[in-house]
């Protein structure tokens, strides 16, 4: 009686998860933690007219969605000024991010990002046998010049950029990304990931022909949108391209009620602009709160923040720890010298009175166990 | 300027799509359907908690979902005698099969089928590079024996069965399931997809070791807990099987208020109780209109009803296409001598009236077609 012959590819791969969320910790601790500020969630929550959108829709679950999401691919068209059929819905941008990997990268094929940059295009990579390159950062953002000097010199069929980066809220101008793409050597195409775009100074996202064929852009309702828990993310992408993902993407992968709500919270953007206004005041306060603390809070174009706490990773990890034993839930970033800071999410008034009381204990801790 | 640079798999593969929705259909007769009878979706919908459940749920959508979905599978493994590890969540059946081929399946590996199961699954293994093998049904029935032949015959790496049958509503008992899984060659693995089983007689599903190497059961909360909207389907398996499926899944694919209304549904089984008497009663009023308009309903064990219209495939077609004209959405096998059905599934007493009034008309359509 024997079990599966997984593929040897399959076979080769870690046992990896990209990501742990924060409810483990919450079950070790046996309690919530008292402000959630890790994973660069939306805490200002979704518009209401999409909360209501979805609560309407409940009734409805009973029928598939739309495969062809016309509806918000109409609404987002109209929005982006491009056609429906440069449009591609899917299940965060996670979801599409492992798609583009498995439409490009056959075993040993090379791809290019940063060293540091969002893991779950890792993952994607690594699970589809890709030769991941990566190229360090530079004065805390990605360095344009040699994502590209290192794709050219690997043949790399993709280089991914976060812009704005994650996890140090780092941002290009658009004049910086369109002129790395005409730089991007042929039959290179750039996965461009705007999941914090709505959060950046206006002049961030390029002026980019939705037929080019070089690019394919990512963004999100998860974020700026504040849907993080319905999985609706974005590409926007040549028509040819996204006629592409047809071929192998899961065609039945939207929920009904995910939809619902990104179209109403696509709608309102009242609600929006009050969101940007929040997270504006929320890292300014974040700054403050760093200040007082004797640490440096870097500027960020995105939801979230990243404080230099001024020493090593170890240093960080232990302010980390510290904060989570507060009941307070942060992240950081994986690679020196940018593990000497940590990421902290914009928050209510409430959450960052929390990290306000919960950072000099940790700080204190953390210090005391650098003397030991 | 040149584009994307695909895989050749990927280059090879053709632009399908696995099925339309009946929104296609809706947007070029300007009208929506009068009575939905096609996928299969449970139109008395999902428990009220359930609908409740995703309501309450609406304002915590900016949260991600726990990603390690454990209340639902602490639930499920209550339920399943189990353990929580035995089961794994996904963004339903569909894209739990997809996760299972790419384990599996490398190109040229062999796979087999039946001519003219869930054409979703045969998606999967070509998107992959699998080596399709198919075995006519017998009876209207999948064959049991003829599928494990030929996954001996080409070595196959998984052997893809629903039971009960989607699209002709057939079954098989237990034990000949348990049987079928004894002479399974070593090495090959069934995949064994109960999307239907909850309405089927009692004695249907086989009793299989949860840590049983040799299966992986697919279920979901798409049929009879009326959620297809939430995308939510579940596989049970070995732990070691399970454990695989962390190396290459989209871990973060689940909606928040899916799982929600998923638990809420498992929970109320006063209403799953309901559904299955209400689904057997418009069973047997399908039976009544084929009956009437000189039809034959097949025998079913789930929400569905395979109606023989007596005749080849391209009749059953202009039937089908009689009844989108008046109004009702249904399907039709895809595959001969099966395709000589429609496929309608249950309704509510309304939906059975319009279908009652509209198959006349269909069928005086389609036999006037044939003398022309």
């Amino acid at each position: 009686m024997t079990g599966p012959r997984y593929t040897d590819l399959v076979a080769s791969l870690p046992a990896s998860v990209p990501f742990v969320g924060p409810e483990v910790q919450e079950r070790a601790r046996n309690a919530p933690f008292r402000a959630r500020l890790g994973a660069n969630e939306n805490v200002f929550g979704p518009s209401p007219f999409a909360i209501a959108a979805m609560q309407d829709e409940a009734a409805e679950a009973w029928k598939y969605a739309d495969p062809s999401h016309l509806d918000l691919k109409s609404a987002l068209a109209g929005r982006l000024d491009c056609r429906i059929d440069n449009i591609l819905l899917g299940e965060g941008i996670d979801g599409l991010l492992g798609y583009l990997v498995r439409l490009l990268v056959a075993q040993g094929d090379a791809v290019v990002t940063s060293d540091g940059a969002y893991p779950t295009f890792n993952y994607h990579v690594t699970g589809f046998g890709g030769q991941l390159h990566k190229v360090p950062y530079k004065g805390d953002h990605e360095d344009l010049g040699a994502l590209i000097d290192k794709a050219r010199e690997v043949d790399a069929k993709v280089v991914y950029l976060a812009n704005p980066d994650n996890p140090m809220g780092s941002w290009h101008g658009a004049r910086a990304i369109e002129a790395a793409l005409d730089d991007l050597p042929d039959g290179c195409i750039l996965a461009l990931d705007e999941a914090y775009v709505e959060f950046a100074p206006e002049g961030t996202a390029p002026r980019i022909d939705p037929e080019d064929p070089r690019v394919v852009r990512f963004r999100t309702f998860s974020k700026a949108y504040g849907l993080a828990g319905m999985r609706v993310g974005y590409a926007i992408a040549a028509a040819d391209t996204i006629r592409a993902f047809d071929r192998i993407r899961n065609h039945f992968a939207m929920s009904r009620l995910g939809l619902a709500g990104a179209l109403a919270a696509l709608e309102d953007e009242t609600w929006l602009e009050e969101v940007l206004r929040l997270v504006a005041a929320s890292r300014d306060e974040i700054g403050r709160i760093a200040a007082a603390n004797g640490l440096t809070a870097l500027p960020s174009a995105t939801n979230f923040v990243a404080v230099d706490c001024g020493s090593d990773g170890a240093f960080a990890r232990r302010v980390l720890e510290g904060l989570a034993r507060e009941g307070v839930f942060v992240r950081m970033p994986f690679v020196a010298p940018q593990d000497r800071c940590i990421r902290i999410s914009a928050g209510r008034p409430e959450d960052m009175a929390i990290l306000s009381e919960a950072l000099p204990v940790a700080l204190a801790i953390a210090r005391q166990a650098r003397v030991d």
